[in-house]
């Protein structure tokens, strides 16, 4: 049985970066309380580890966060006034924002400022587009990307969740260009996250089996997971080494891994030992 | 037989315009001798009267220019060079460019200002797109709607002829999305002409026969052939009513006209009027 993993499965450099300034603030602060608005990464694992030094999940609206001292931003980023107040409130603040996130956040500012109606391609529950929405004005909206539009202004602003795939934005753009005479787009879909997009809809087009690691709550995790049942191969979305069966395997001669942006290295390990187990 | 005409057949705002300043300006200047730079429209009818009254069609480079007093700019435009130096040299200029080409000249300039590579997406042979692409600065380029993409800079901003189909600026932006951060659309897509199209696009689908009526040398009467005959509809270009042919309706129920832009209603009329003969 040959076991393939996608290059690009796993950790993305935001998550580690957050993931990193989190386990540090823990080892350099270890007297002062230590809380993360929301949990850091969609990832249980980690979260449970990070609460072994330390370093609490706090509910994402910052409830209870006063009996903190030092609150870390998670890579989702926050809306702007909950950032605006929590710096009022002199809270020691570390901004764990991927740095890929705050430029969508900033381009939604500016293109408000240059009074065009800002569109948000993405997904309205998911904290990172909270976050951007808060900078985008009055008249912004969050669409899906097959969402029927309502009526745009003529003039209409388009900034993207950053795991985004590229191919809704072409949908979104399409649209657009049906009603509104000037569009401006940053195109703020994470390199990376395109990158993993397409490797894993390789690797899936290849193998007989795709088992996608990462946290059940994890909506790039689950847009892979989707992904690879469209191409029609049998597809598990697992969080654990735990969930794996070994009966996925019989007859099986060749399997595809991949893994979230909120997975770690261990955890793709584990499991890719543990596959390589049921085999012998 | 039923014969029905697009309601949108013939001389567009901006033709019309075009052609009442230049009888006009046949009417108030009989003195001077009043030249176009090129036939101010497709349409060699067109053109023949306005030679009678005096409006000579000159090369659209200005070629022999010297020999005239009043230059008649036509709706597609011309070159900012050109335009400066006829100026200089102190001819009496009418502007009659299509104020949406104006338009389209003015945003390229602006996107050029704001440091975006300039995109045209036009025939590059057409010379509203020569006078277009004047004004979008070095690094412009010209595409076709189908045509493989030269590597793009990052902030990419895009212009369009004016009577490009929206379906081809859509395939463009499907292929800028994929390699470029910022784009900036200004859809100068004349409506009329989208309207037109889509008219005669509900036309054709309906009747047995199309018959569109234009200058063999205007390309927007040539799209609209072209659309017709992609649905399946026998269709015929022609550009006056000698070219009619009986034969074409014999056991026809349904007769669609459509017309270009630069069409003007009496030959429109005229076929009309050929056609229902023919079936007399």
């Amino acid at each position: 049985m040959e076991i393939h993993i996608a290059k690009m499965a796993g950790f993305c450099f935001g998550v580690k970066r957050a993931v990193e300034i989190a386990f540090e603030t823990a080892t350099t602060a270890p007297d002062r309380k230590v809380g993360t608005l929301g949990p850091i990464i969609h990832n249980p694992q980690v979260i449970n580890r990070l609460k072994e030094s330390g370093v609490l999940p706090l509910s994402e609206d910052a409830e209870g966060v006063g009996d903190f001292d030092t609150i870390i931003i998670r890579t989702h980023g926050i809306p702007a006034g909950l950032f605006d107040s929590l710096k009022e409130r002199k809270f020691d603040l570390i901004d764990a924002t991927c740095p890929f996130v705050k430029k969508a956040q900033q381009y939604a500012k500016l293109l408000k400022e240059e009074g065009y109606q800002v569109l948000i391609l993405g997904d309205g529950n998911h904290p990172e587009v909270k976050g951007i929405l808060s900078y985008a004005g009055a008249g912004a909206l969050v669409v899906g990307s097959d969402e029927e539009l309502p009526g745009l202004k003529d003039r209409v602003g388009v900034v993207v969740q950053t795991t985004q795939p590229v191919d809704a934005l072409k949908r979104l753009l399409n649209s657009i260009v049906e009603t509104s005479r000037e569009i401006k787009v940053y195109n703020t879909i994470c390199s990376f996250t395109a990158l993993r997009l397409r490797e894993t809809e390789e690797l899936a087009g290849k193998v007989d089996i795709m088992v996608v690691v990462g946290g059940k709550n994890s909506a790039n995790t689950r847009q892979l997971t989707t992904l690879c049942r469209r191409i029609g191969v049998e597809t598990h979305h697992i969080e654990t080494t735990g969930e794996l069966s070994p009966s996925w395997f019989k007859g099986i001669n060749k399997v595809g891994i991949t893994a979230g942006a909120s997975t770690p290295e261990w955890i793709i390990k584990e499991v890719l030992e543990r596959i390589e187990n049921f085999h012998e």
